[in-house]
């Protein structure tokens, strides 16, 4: 049986949308193998097609018309990498009037217009999915929109933000100072040069306000999430709770109380005991409690080419499958 | 929009079986809602319908005649939670060619019978799902045959099995012989009066089987997987680890190495940095590696009635969407 050709244009390709394209390279043979799917990046938007990108592409694979992407009816699915609400979000509500499959991994854009998104998906009965949004590579949303179907979600607590949990750690571990700490993750790559959306939280509300609609069905945009950052913390606060047996995290939180569903972004104390407080550096996780499944935690890398890459390429493949209209059997 | 009635026939109702039951009780309204599929349970077979097992069911629901679900033409999902590797698997085989789609939670059949389940189900174009069988109500099964797609898996680790980890866990920390912490287990619930399966890795290696066939698409039965127990450790060598800075635990693993798949079950001194090291008690996880995503972990209850009918319940939704030939859009 020949392979169900799946035809991708590509928004962007800065670090997601080169690992989408590495992960792509090292495993289109398993991936037709496992799924019948022959997964093809078409099209390329950049800014620059002339720029070295130092990764062998096709020839006139790059473009800087989105058109190009938008109103090629050949096109099966757009995968948006672009980062930042526009033009990526009118790009999305192009491609799903399109009629055309969404993937992003952009976490700004979906919060800021998650209710437009999700609607014109449905109005045009295509599909949108955002893995890469929440935790980088690990499979939380599918997670929780399929095999968690079976329970109510109670709460959801997680590291979401490896950049303040990067500085979180090294302070901990070698008792720096906040500035010491957030220099320390700009020369590893784990901060930006302008830091203000991850430490002061915006980036965790961002991710917060994504699971509150999937997991809670709850449409909380990310400005009316009560947000706190990480800049007060002080190295002896992080000493003092170590001393009592506690780690200070930045804990994006939701959970249903007797006052109805609370959320929250901002630092907490956890018992050491509590698998989150193991949760180290870069790393990521989120720690689900579901009414039947009791405590789940899913843990692994939240951001990097790779690993959000995988998490792309991963809709990719799921949504190839349902136009195939292909289910595997076992 | 009506809902799209979706009947199943349960076979068994011991823990498993009720765990089913009462996750569908507790969240028959959010399923409807999320999913528009109105789940019912239609029959369940038992030894003996006359017993009293403290649960509220509809008169005439119970039966001990195993072809009142197998041969009828309503039951569009046959769930099996009998246990054992017979009659369950015969019930499975008969279930796939009769076309009904099979859930189940019995990881000794599938690992015993799983190449006849999945030819079985392929040539009659249904579906068999089996997230319970491995790390109960983890859905880890559904994250390697979904999301993680895109990757290709390097390696697998888990802690698959709680009676072990259970004891392994209390004599590291209180310090118990072997035959102690095995008493403790067995008054906690948490081992069997004959806990041979569990303490000879003869159930971990069941598991390991199973993740080979969907992580791996290894046929590996069970009987080829290199196994040892728990049995023969000592509190000293638990002790000496400790202040080596590593935990004892039984893992079941497999890597692809320079010779090709490499899997076992058998203890490993895991760093006490490693994600499984902090693994305790009853919990499960398994730690697994993809190319493109790196490591990962998943972590939660392996055992017990409602976490398992989780993963039961999880498995009935998503064939139940696949019936209705739905696909979330958002």
């Amino acid at each position: 049986m020949a392979n169900k050709q799946i035809r991708v244009g590509l928004l962007g390709f800065g670090t997601v949308g080169r690992g989408t394209w590495q992960a792509l390279e090292m495993n289109r043979a398993g991936i037709a193998a496992s799924t019948g799917l022959d997964v093809r990046i078409e099209k390329i938007l950049v800014r620059d097609p002339d720029r070295d990108r130092g990764v062998a592409l096709p020839a006139g694979i790059l473009t800087r018309d989105p058109e190009e992407i938008l109103s090629d009816p050949s096109i099966d699915i757009v995968a948006e990498v672009l980062g930042g609400v526009e033009p990526a979000g009118s790009y999305m509500l192009r491609a799903l009037t399109e009629k055309k499959h969404v993937v992003t991994a952009n976490k700004a854009a979906v919060a800021a217009r998650f209710r437009e998104l999700r609607d014109a998906a449905a109005a045009n009965r295509v599909l949108l999915r955002c893995e890469a949004c929440v935790a980088g590579g690990i499979p939380i949303l599918n997670a929780i929109t399929t095999a968690l179907r079976s329970n109510r979600i109670l709460s959801v607590k997680g590291i979401v933000n490896g950049t303040t949990n990067y500085i979180l750690t090294q302070m901990a571990a070698e008792g720096l100072s906040y500035g010491e700490a957030l220099r320390a993750a700009q020369e590893k790559g784990f901060a930006e040069a302008d830091p203000t959306d991850d430490v002061e939280g915006i980036d965790a509300a961002n991710k917060l306000s994504i699971l509150l609609a999937l997991a809670f069905g709850a449409d909380v945009p990310p400005g009316d999430i009560p947000t706190q950052g990480i800049a007060g913390v002080t190295a002896d606060q992080i000493r003092a709770a170590g001393e009592r047996g506690h780690a200070i995290k930045l804990v994006a939180g939701a959970e249903w109380t007797d006052q109805g569903l609370r959320c929250k972004v901002g630092l907490e104390e956890l018992p050491l005991s509590h698998p989150l407080a193991g949760v180290h550096n870069e790393f990521n996780a989120v720690f689900v409690e579901g009414n039947a499944v009791g405590e789940l935690m899913f843990y692994g890398k939240g951001a990097g080419a790779l690993p959000t890459g995988s998490a792309v390429l991963g809709d990719i493949i799921g949504i190839g499958e349902a136009i195939a209209g292909k289910e595997r059997t076992a």
